[in-house]
Formats: structure tokens, sequence, C-alpha cells
């Protein structure tokens, strides 16, 4: 990318590469929300996607750290509210979507202290978790704010999801779901933020190709955890030693 | 150090270091709580204490983002928030500690843009602060914690500068003087936390050593920014290339 493009031909790229690389269309993603994935393959799903979930706030701390101008601070800071509850008092005492994550292990049986010691986690998932940390550590500004911009992309997988997984397996309920119906709302707010600051401070040619890189990055951290979990719990289904093995394998 | 200490001869360590080398022992500090600074002088400490302020949400989101515990994460973050203030309608819109600082530096008669973008700060003031930031984001986790343990010596220091202040000098009055005030219940909460968490997690000779250095680094930071607007603004009267300069000099 050699020429600077205008704010909007910039959205339009990004958006490209979700169109080309979400998650969304990972094979393992048409097996979960098509009802074809067994319990045990959910269970696996969530107690790795729980890593993620954990990871979020970490990286949004990471940015904060790094961020000198206190209004973008005071912007972001909500997002680790979001994700990690407040304390009672402060505002309001609400659990956060991390303990709404629980809610859905709770609901598929999973034991609540094995999901939070990550144990039974495969590694391909806590090394693509901690490779986003480290870019949102390490990078610049705009790709750091770049990288959560499939927060563009999920409402649609969130509602795919939320319909297709009530519809397909009777041991999901609508409040194991409230994680997701959640995030419609929040993600749609963080995103619009988060592209506007992108569209604005990407002045030059090489800041909006890092830019693009960013999303099309983050991307892979997500596609490369289901991947991991193709592998490891649909085929071949080779369980790397030491990750969580569903009952009665 | 080579036995482990009990939890409390921990801590009676840890407040020996502030007895030998807390900030309030620094000349400078002296001169300005005992009246003996001019306005010009008053002001160079308050906009490179500035730089200080502004660090602190900074170092806040260093710590968090390392740390995978949430209930620790959830307890912290809200230090972020006392510094850097909360948006209208989360946490019912607080201006936070740095807001307040610049009622100060606004009550000094400094410029605030020029006070937020730091060009005035003497360079060992902002190499300090950066030094703080990278022992909370690299060090051990209680390290980390240990580093924000000068707050247990902070209520004695705000309560002699409130009234010593507003005593010596006629350019300063209450509503400058709100930033020191509100710590004052702040610092004692957050320390009484750190404290305890220290106590319990310090648990072996190595870690507690580190512990106390921990709070030896940090007093260092602190002295060091005095250290430097001495040799600035007081003896020899040295100001640095760019740095700022009181009116008449």
């Amino acid at each position: 990318m050699s020429r600077l493009l205008t704010p909007d031909a910039l959205e339009a790229a990004i958006r490209q590469v979700g169109a080309e690389r979400y998650h969304d269309k990972h094979p393992f993603h048409r097996l979960l929300h098509g009802g074809k994935l067994d319990r045990g393959q959910v269970q696996a799903w969530a107690l790795n996607r729980y890593c993620y979930q954990a990871g979020v706030p970490r990286k949004d701390a990471a940015l904060i750290s790094r961020v000198d101008d206190r209004a973008l601070r005071r912007a972001w800071v909500h997002r680790i509210l979001d994700h990690d509850g407040a304390l009672e008092g402060k505002t309001g005492g609400e659990d956060g979507g991390i303990e709404r994550w629980l809610v859905l292990t709770d609901a598929l049986g999973l034991d609540r202290d094995y999901v939070i010691t990550m144990q039974g986690a495969l590694p391909a998932t806590r090394f693509a978790v901690e490779a986003y940390v480290a870019f949102v550590r390490e990078r610049t500004l705009v790709e750091a704010v770049a990288s959560s911009l499939t927060e563009l992309f999920a409402p649609s997988i969130h509602r795919e999801r939320i319909a297709g997984m009530l519809e397909s397996y009777d041991f999901i309920g609508e409040r194991a779901m409230q994680y997701f119906r959640r995030r419609l709302d929040q993600a749609n707010r963080d995103a619009d933020f988060a592209l506007a600051f992108v569209k604005r401070h990407a002045t030059t040619p090489e800041a909006q190709a890092a830019a693009v890189d960013a999303v099309r990055f983050k991307c892979n951290v997500l596609w490369a955890q289901l991947d991991a979990l193709h592998h490891a719990y649909v085929a071949p289904g080779l369980v790397p030693p030491g990750a969580f093995r569903p009952e009665g394998t």
C-alpha cells in the first residue's frame, strides 16, 4: 500500500480483512453454530475460549499503560470493567463478561476452578492470547487500537451463535447465552470508537498499512484458536498431552 | 536477608525503608512546606510533579496487564479511575486526581497545555517516572505491588503539605489543595490493600527482600525527582536546556 487512503477507503480495507479472514468462516464455527458438535466438543470450545476472555482485560490494560492521552485512557478503561466487572460501590458491582462466560462453562458442566486455572486449555490457545497481549503492548498505538477492530465483525457472529446454539443444543439455555447478548451492544459501541480513532490517527500510508495488518493479525489470533480446537477435538481429534479430554474419550 | 520474616517483621522492614528514605526527608520538601520557596519554584515543583501524576495510571494499567487473578485486577482498577477520572455515566463522571492536580497548576498560573505536554519538565523527572512504569511492568508481581507502598507514608506528608502550603503561600488557596485532601483517604485504603497482598504473597526470603527493595526503588524514584528540582531551581539553580524557567529568571 503506497498511496494514502481516504479514511473511508481505510475503513473499507479493514472491513475487507474481516470479509476474508474473520473466524466466522472457520469450519469449527460452522459446526458449532450448526449444532454439529457434541457436548464434549462444546465444552472444549468454551474452556479454551475462556483463556481469550481472561486475556482481554490484560490486553486493554496493556494498551492503557502506554497511552499519554488521558482522554483516550478514560475512553478505554470501561473495557476492563466490562470484562472484569466492577467491585460493589464503584460502578454498582456488575459481574462483567468473564463472569458471564463462567455462567456458560457452568451450564456446560465444567468445573469452575478447572476452567479458571486454564490447566486443560490447549497450549496453542494460550500462545495466541499471549501474542495478542504482547502485540498491544509493543506495536504502535494505532496498531494496538486497530487490533481490537475484529469487534466490527462480532455482532453478526454473536447473533448467529445465539440463535444456532439455542436451537441446536439441548444442553444450552438462554442463561448460558447472556455473554453474547450483552456483547451485541458493547462490541458495537467499542468498535465505533476504535474505528474512528484509527481513521483519524493513521495518517501515513505506512500507518494505514500497519493498521490493516493489525486487523489481519487479530484475525489470525482468533483463527489459530479454532484451528487448534478443530485439530484436537474434531479432526483428526488429536488431543495434546495434558489438555482437556471430554468424558468418554 | 536470608531468613524468612514473619509478615509483621516484613511490614516493619518496609516501614523502616520509609523512615530512612521517603522523600518527606528531602530538603526540597522542607523548603516547600516551610514556605521557603517563591512562586516560580512552586510552579516548577507542580509542573514536574504533574509528570508523575500522569504516569501513575499507566503504571497501574501495566500492573493489571500482567495479572491473571481477576479478583486482584478488580481490586486494582479503581486506581486508574481515581487518577484519570471516569467518563459520565459509568461511575458518575468524577474528575480524578490528574484533573485535581491541574487545578493546582491552574492556581499557580501555569498554562494547562504547557503542563500537559510536559515540555517544560526536567528530563530527570520523566526518566524517573518511566523507570517506575517499567519496573511495574517487568518485575515480579509482588515487587510491582510493593512499589506502591510508599503510599503508607503519604498521608503524613500530605497533611504537612496542606497545612504548610496554605499557611505559607498567599498564592495557594484551599481549592488548589484538593488533590492532597482527597489522597488522604485514597492512599490509606490503597496502601492497606497492597500491604496485605505483599505480606501474604512474599513467602520466601528472596521474595521478601525483593519486596523491601521495591519500596527502596520507589523511594528513589520520588527522591530523584526532588534532587532534580533542587539542582535546577534551588541550588545551584542550574536549569537544563529547554526546561521551565520561572518568570524573571
